[in-house]
């Protein structure tokens, strides 16, 4: 069975907004062992919206559709969907009731165009908005089912999991499919590709796919099965053929972040972490508290972008500064230290370097980098060099940094 | 003239990666006078492309491909342009002594795969790749012409820029467009599309659309004209019509983030900020210092997630703590004023709240957030309620902080 998405809105045709809403329902509907074959972004363009609708049902068992549902007058999906069903409004009282008292809550007052949030057409389902006041709406027709939810993405995001992915798994008939991510670090996408072997070989089991970004290169298994078993033991076998020759550039074994990794291993031993930063600006803070409970391991971190706050808040000797630089090796080791011990942690990483695009020299170059680690023991510092624009840079030196401190506590370990 | 863009790969069907890509061409082109109509995107499957090249070629006259022209089997993109263009694959000894080079200087041992990068079809035009190996290609058919670019984004993004976007531009015939958007905060949606006035009057003169997101709520203005001048003219029309009633609420009259207004101000005027966060955790850092040539005005930030923190890093009193707790306009005072004592700034600002989803109790819930401001005059705080998960909370918190800054900011101008 088939399954198509089309996503509409003249922004993202002209990339004011990111169609974020594609690729998250395309990995919770891989979840439930669901893939979705193609995305259509369209414009807010009646003729378009139609002929896009046509496109997914000759091909399509599923069309979720998102965006067009908002109170003002571009929008305009639920007319066009009246009319591709050959539909009425009409107004629905529990709707209504829901959107009133949703404004009476956040004490604003409601204008008309609100009320008319409420009218729904008589042939749809109507699945109701819990986070906001455009409900959803599901068309069937000759065995296909056609879903249709608000842009905005808190409110897509639970209807499709209140409604719409029950009702999906309810009617999907077909293979059976289970993925698993091996997240890498520190190897390119070439080298893993021919250092891995035979992919033939593990392709009887699973497709392969490469996935590389600014934080490493990720493989993707996809194995399929008759039911659940049958593919997931077609998954494993795949996988072990993988790991053989890979196994230590392996982070995670599932699709998560470097910092989440990281966390993972601070929690289980109980560990602390302080972060200082300079070039990457509070990146590297904002990552790791990103994720829910990290205040049980990340204590803190200081942004000092000049020297004084180097020396006043991390605790760098000015002699050092003056004699390597603020980018040095010796500069990223005392603010590691001196980050550590400001916040009594077992661990401290640090951050020092030239993110770009100017402020560079030939000498110390945008792109240069130099990252710091201290526990109790030892204190280490690493230069790298990087060739991005600077929030690339930025990318690229947060995850050195949070790599050098994931290779101390695996040497740690052992 | 239509444009098409056709995105590439499994990962983005199945939101391992998102596509920005997309939004990112949609954009340029629309820079450059041009509007793409339709985003396609398709997986790694033959059958699938082909289908997708099509529709394409029947509906656009430009057609923008990204991705799947990586070194490993699952990059089936070359080997589709070929057989669709009936091409044979030749060796571009321009292209292999590029990739050879590039090795070279990176150190990389080069393996066979990256040799096969040079392959290319005898019926392209080659574009050479200045940030990778895979080189780009132009295929033209009855007018018609079709860009085949990598899909890692910084390579593409090189690409587009210094042969494409000239390209289509020599080739494109049709009506010009420009658009201008005015950037809101502080207002709901529906309330400023009611507030604007007669929107048919307006779209006399220009498409008006709302694009609401944590941030607060863009209105992009679209006119079209026979030429240049005549859709400017049309669009300040148009402007004049929206700013009459909503004035107040507008921070920018173009696509910036609220830091990136700030930044202009506090530049302008040669004034320094710091910040103090708790809940954001490095975002409002992070965010200042994404925009280049913020060490200008951004001194410095604290990040501190434990109580402890808090009295030690940035001078909060253990009385305000135990009296108040944490999260409290006294609180939010106290980091500001300790931060911008610290750090020797004019301004600072503060969080200090509650990003969930655990943390939350019956009289401080998840979502509260007390944010602080202050300079050499007063001290301020103020206290919000939010209803987003962990990210959006932030995202939230982030902006509440920065628009009290913005608005003591102006109150000082006047």
């Amino acid at each position: 069975m088939n399954i198509e998405i089309i996503s509409i809105g003249d922004e993202l045709l002209i990339g004011q907004t990111i169609n974020t809403n594609a690729g998250w329902m395309g990995e919770q509907l891989l979840n439930a062992g669901m893939r979705v074959q193609w995305v259509s972004t369209v414009g807010d363009e009646y003729d378009h919206l139609v002929d896009a609708l046509k496109l997914a049902e000759s091909r399509a068992d599923f069309v979720l559709m998102t965006g067009g549902l908002g109170p003002t007058h571009d929008d305009i999906t639920k007319k066009v969907m009246c009319d591709y069903f050959n539909a009425k409004l009409i107004l629905d009282q529990e709707v209504l009731a829901m959107v009133q008292e949703r404004f009476r809550k956040r004490g604003i007052v409601m204008v008309k165009v609100n009320e008319d949030q409420a009218l729904v057409p008589d042939k749809a389902e109507v699945i109701k908005n819990q986070m906001g006041t455009a409900p959803g709406m599901i068309f069937r027709k000759e065995g296909k089912s056609f879903y249709v939810m608000p842009g905005v993405p808190f409110e897509m995001k639970v209807m499709m999991a209140d409604a719409i992915i029950p009702d999906m798994i309810s009617r999907y008939r077909g293979v059976f499919s289970v993925r698993k991510t091996l997240a890498t670090t520190g190897i390119p996408e070439s080298t893993l590709f021919e250092t891995m072997g035979d992919i033939a070989k593990i392709e009887r089991f699973a497709r392969v796919a490469f996935l590389p970004d600014l934080a490493g290169v990720k493989i993707r298994l996809t194995a399929a099965g008759q039911d659940h078993d049958h593919a997931r033991r077609n998954l494993e076998e795949a996988e072990k053929m993988v790991r053989g020759n890979i196994e230590k550039f392996i982070f995670a074994d599932d699709d998560i972040k470097l910092e989440e990794a990281i966390a993972r291993m601070l929690i289980e031993n109980k560990k602390t972490l302080a972060v200082a930063e300079s070039c990457t600006g509070g990146l590297i803070s904002n990552q790791f508290t990103n994720i829910p409970g990290s205040s049980s391991f990340f204590i803190g971190g200081v942004v000092s972008y000049s020297n004084n706050a180097k020396m006043e808040l991390q605790g760098v000797p000015q002699e050092l500064l003056s004699e390597y630089g603020a980018v040095s090796e010796q500069v990223a080791c005392a603010m590691a230290a001196g980050a550590r011990k400001r916040f009594g942690t077992d661990y401290a990483i640090s951050t020092t370097g030239i993110a770009g695009p100017s402020g560079g020299s030939t000498e110390k170059p945008v792109g240069l980098v130099c990252v710091g680690y201290t526990d109790a023991q030892e204190t280490v510092a690493r230069r790298y060099m990087f060739f991005q624009d600077r929030l690339g840079n930025k990318a690229r030196f947060s995850q050195a940094a949070m790599n050098l401190l994931r290779t101390r506590l695996l040497s740690r370990k052992e």
